[in-house]
């Protein structure tokens, strides 16, 4: 495998910056000051035009001027000094750059120009780069950041790899307030070299870091992402948002790092074919992404909830039961485990209701603990610990009748947390809380410090244990390569070198089932007619009911006009509707007679080449509910036997394919070897653009495709 | 109208205490404590058997020793004590009452007893009262505040009804820190007497509150809930958050509040016939609530986002888009004036981005009026203001190259907002901003003090908006009473009473289609018959193709048992049909006899009785789908014709009943008359349990009901 850009970029033992000076309200010096103050302990170079020294440190006028080529090259300089400087770095041997600088391919077709100039200097000298238009990059193991803003505290767990710079700058007093703290955190920008791709294959080999969390407007290679990422989930959960799904979406992003978005149900079964859980907001991307950075393995659904609210406790034990996590009820053993600790009229079967009650230590330790040891539970979600927050609430009105200042009022309430604290990590379990009382309440603290998430509303904590939830199931599969490409059929071929010449926009439908039919797609027995008498006897070959079809490279839909006739169960049908046929399409057309083919369930597969996004597969619920109801999913091809038995899971009417209603079950594998074989056809005959195969009539309990059509 | 029991409750001249003393770890005390310190300027009463003064106050030791019957009593002792107090309290005159005490109905059997108890001595007295169970009550008006927590700050917009103590009390430390405040909140407890439907047509006519929140674990009266709330929400917004429609969330709330939960879908169905808008999580009931109370109606959905930072604007854009709302490009004009105002880079075509650019007064003040007066836009989302948080960031690290200390530096940066924060208002638009800092900058304070939200994430600001879309087509319907009940069939309820009387458990599907026919439900035309020679002729009379289906009371469920035999096309296979039915049956039933309906659109109605909730009719997509996708919406009966309408609307293949792939639309005022009558059924017949009309064939455009079964 290639060494990744990243290794050397993100751990520098030399840094060089153009563009900071010591003005404290320039843009460079704020993000120099970042480098120097944090505790990076590498060397550090700024190249300044006049000035000796910069923030404390040597200056070097230009780059040939440094004692050595650095690790690093970092540019926060106007667009057009970028190229020359990337060169001289070049020139010196520097092999790594971060470009903060804008006004790039974001602005337009003048900006796309000098980043195509801009990634072929630095390819002319091997330099990989991060940027243009981003905000830097946070190595919290090295104490390295380059943003403009203070990173505090010590090295976290969760990655990130953001095509947002605000998402790992400005943030980050935001994330210090939640106790949430980047492993490395990486702003992509427009992305001219170093890619999201290259950022996730970075992160899923660093082992500080637990988890890995993307903020997505668009991917370049989606196939690539697929790849690096389907390998990394099955030991490190990832977890996505993806904002360039609707118009406004997809503008905004263009006109932020001109990137290149895709329909959301494209990126929606990219993630669902990788096993990223995706998310829909920042927030539950931090969030969600920090619980799965800190918290074990979830070993099963069964979740204990402990409150001292019967508001949150409903909450939660509601937000769990939606999200597919059991709320069991705990047995007679436990309860009474459990009884001597709360107060009568508390609940004790799960959730654990302590009511308004306030032996915060039975909320916080005993309890937990007695939960923890049962074996009845796999996680916990609690609501209640609080200490400090909540006292200082009770002094406003109280505190003179104690006659002690605040300050004394809040030490003598101050609880010993440190067993609560460790709990989780005694027993290996998730543990996450929620709190109304923020970092001013000593237990919302202690449990942060700890690792342990603490969430400003019940339905959050509760949501975050979904996730795990997802995240144990993704963890579940298998990884499985898609077989290797069959052999082009000749027969395709012709049939598809044949339409090009002619200049036909599709296959008709006798044409499309019989390039179908080459690749081993069940379709229906058929045969072409030019007069009545023909398709009588192609009738009595196929076997009564038949159905007949205007078939013609003129004739794409066929619904609603009067050429298709069903269910005709003798001769003199079959010869009347032949006529009628060529009557309504008022030309001599060639007519399809074929077996009437007999089931109520009806599929839709089919592949379409998204720009920018390779060939895709498509299955869903087919005949006339495709456009109503929209039930489908995409995945991108070439695809796994796997990846093909989980499309068809991943339909909202999923419960059709089984035993359903006297119906045996579809044959699921004959289903997904159309799906595999769909796939294929893009990826063999690069001018089919897309493929229709809708209906796909369940007959008994095998797939027979009734229709289709193949658009180049 | 009856007055509402919660006026004098709500704004007592006069409050006795029964519960607090001068010991302040104990709950009685710190309630009394909120009323004494926050400002409530009533007579004032505790009641103490040994006390002299409690809180300052001069104490009394019983109720019969009090100067005056007090307007209101509040009960914080012991469950076994209240009932006495509340019949002394009774017999001194004394009206309204709230009984924070809990140990009722939520423990089981033993308190349900109490709980009745309770309700007959307050009744004998004509007491109302709150509770038991519960947290009491906050009138911010009068600055009454009788929770736990102390009441900061000026009076709000948001009137909060609660089934959860903790979400009017717990809460208030964090409602605080997001600037939102409550007109009144009411904490409902058990709701033995005083309940969700007295809260709500209390705030509803209330004039401090803007807009109503409510938290639910189940609803006791929901055909009142619906009365009331369907006409509030045409004049202010009602919010919800429903917590019973899971197994959990239902044993949860029982055991919190001896709350009768039901499934989600009623719920679902509820709030869409009531035009209430419905969140998941507290959070959103809060931070939407406080958007629907503080900002004005929307017009339409064209929303500008302005933002320095491109992932919050794509992330914004996006979430608007997702949710409905359009972020429409500006006009070349409009750009042309916000040009001179941001970085050569930057975005103006909406999203306006700035990028990372610190001239706060051009993102707060100067981008905004433009484009408020530009007139292209209805409502404007806002990301970056930010003043002394982020300088207070920036400070960590430049702070010694200023020379000055962290708070002069601050001083130095500190903007004036006033012209900011007073934008909206003046031009009169919504607005809502998201921020990453928190109450340490002088931006996200200001705009709080101002009444403006501000969300702590973008997402949340674009959902907020989304909420303010939604209620402007909530406020958008009309009221439209549902039509009287017409006279009961005499030949409908023959043919239950025969039923009933034979014990049958319902009717078979011809008697079923004739009960229907009897309120005018198209049915198809269909006849019995005995023998095969019968069913000829009957096929004969109703033409040819016909369905023949064996029927009888004892078979409710044919599919799949070989008892349906479709599209027979002449009298040869009408009699084989017959006795092939008869043969599978296995005795001698009669069969029916139809007309084949054809058409590619099935749909389902129908009508059940759940337990505490009342008729409802259930319309959706039917024939084989009905179970697979459940797309199905439920309402309350009975319905008005626009009820009815709206069900149509609520499926998710609603496509299907327009003009759809070469069929007529479907006719909905046929449609939404047979959801009228169906829900008139079950009000007319008490003895029918549920109805089930599947499939109704679109034939043509006209609704035919192919089979129906009537359960009891």
């Amino acid at each position: 495998m290639k060494e990744n850009p990243l290794n050397l970029l993100m751990s520098p033992r030399s840094i060089a910056t153009v563009g900071a000076g010591n003005n404290p309200t320039k843009m460079g010096t704020i993000q120099a000051l970042s480098i120097v103050k944090d505790g990076y302990r590498g060397r550090f170079y700024p190249i300044h035009p006049t000035e000796k020294e910069v923030l404390g440190h040597k200056a070097y006028p230009s780059v040939f001027d440094l004692p050595e080529a650095p690790d690093l090259a970092i540019f926060i300089v106007p667009a057009a000094q970028v190229i020359s400087l990337m060169e001289d770095f070049g020139k010196i041997g520097t092999r790594r750059a971060v470009v903060i600088t804008a006004g790039f391919r974001e602005t337009g077709r003048e900006g796309e120009v000098l980043e195509e100039k801009l990634k072929e200097s630095a390819h002319r000298y091997g330099i990989r780069f991060l940027g243009p238009n981003c905000i830097g990059l946070l190595n919290s193991a090295i104490s390295l950041n380059v943003t403009v803003m203070p990173l505090e505290g010590p090295p976290g767990l969760l990655g990130m790899a953001s095509q947002s710079g605000t998402y790992v700058t400005q943030t980050l007093p935001y994330l210090k307030r939640r106790g949430i703290r980047f492993s490395k955190a990486i702003s992509l920008g427009n992305e001219a070299d170093i890619d999201i791709c290259d950022a996730l294959a970075y992160l899923g080999e660093d082992e500080q870091t637990k988890a890995i969390a993307l903020y997505i407007e668009g991917i370049k290679d989606p196939a690539r992402f697929l790849r690096i990422a389907r390998e990394i989930t099955l030991r490190k959960p990832v977890i996505a948002q993806y904002v360039g799904g609707t118009e406004a979406g997809a503008r905004a992003g263009s006109s932020h790092t001109g990137a290149m978005a895709g329909p959301d149900y494209l990126y929606e079964g990219l993630f669902q074919q990788a096993g990223i859980i995706r998310v829909h907001s920042v927030e539950d991307l931090y969030g969600q992404g920090w619980a799965l950075a800190t918290q074990p393995l979830l070993r099963g659904k069964r979740i204990g909830v402990i409150t001292n609210s019967g508001g949150p406790g409903t909450a939660m034990s509601h937000t769990c039961n939606a999200g597919g996590l059991e709320v069991p009820v705990f047995s007679e053993e436990l309860q009474e485990k459990i009884r001597p600790h709360i107060p009568p009229h508390g609940a004790r079967a799960n959730p654990v209701d302590l009511t308004f009650f306030l032996d915060i230590q039975a909320i916080s330790r005993t309890i937990p603990e007695l939960v923890m040891q049962s074996d009845e539970v796999d996680g916990i979600v609690l609501h209640g610990a609080m200490g400090t927050g909540f006292m200082n609430q009770i002094y406003t009105h109280a505190g003179e009748m104690f006659g002690v200042s605040r300050e004394e009022f809040l030490e003598a309430f101050r609880e010993d947390t440190s067993a609560a604290v460790e709990l989780p990590k005694k027993y290996g379990i998730p543990f996450l809380v929620s709190s109304f009382f923020d970092e001013d309440d000593d237990y919302t603290t202690a449990y942060r410090e700890h690792g342990i998430p603490v969430y400003d509303a019940p339905e959050k904590a509760a949501r975050a244990m979904v996730a795990l939830w997802k995240y144990r199931q993704i963890r579940g599969r298998r990884l499985e390569a898609a077989p290797p490409l069959p052999p082009a059929s000749k027969e395709a071929a012709a049939l598809i070198a044949g339409a090009v010449e002619r200049g036909a926009p599709f296959l008709d439908e006798y044409a499309s089932k019989k390039l179908l039919a080459a690749y081993g797609i069940p379709v229906v027995n058929e045969e072409l007619a030019n007069s009545a008498k023909e398709a009588a006897e192609a009738a009595g070959r196929l076997g009564y009911p038949v159905v007949l079809k205007g078939c013609s490279e003129e004739i794409a839909h066929k619904t609603g006009r009067g050429l298709i006739h069903l269910n005709l169960g003798e001769e003199g049908a079959v010869r009347r509707s032949f006529e009628a046929i060529r009557q309504a399409a008022g030309k001599e057309i060639p007519v399809l007679v074929a077996r009437m083919v007999r089931g109520q369930r009806e599929l839709v597969a089919g592949a379409i080449r998204q720009p920018g996004f390779g060939p895709c597969v498509m299955f869903g619920l087919g005949g006339i509910f495709t456009e109503a109801l929209r039930d489908t999913v995409f995945r991108l091809a070439p695809l796994s036997r796997l990846d093909a038995l989980e499309m068809l899971e991943g339909i909202r009417a999923r419960e059709l394919l089984g035993e359903f209603r006297g119906m045996p079950a579809a044959d699921r594998q004959a289903l997904a070897e159309i799906l595999q074989k769909v796939g294929n056809l893009l990826l063999l005959h690069p001018q089919i653009r897309e493929i229709d195969l809708n209906p796909i009539i369940i007959e008994g309990s095998r797939p027979v495709v009734v229709d289709a059509l193949i658009t180049f």
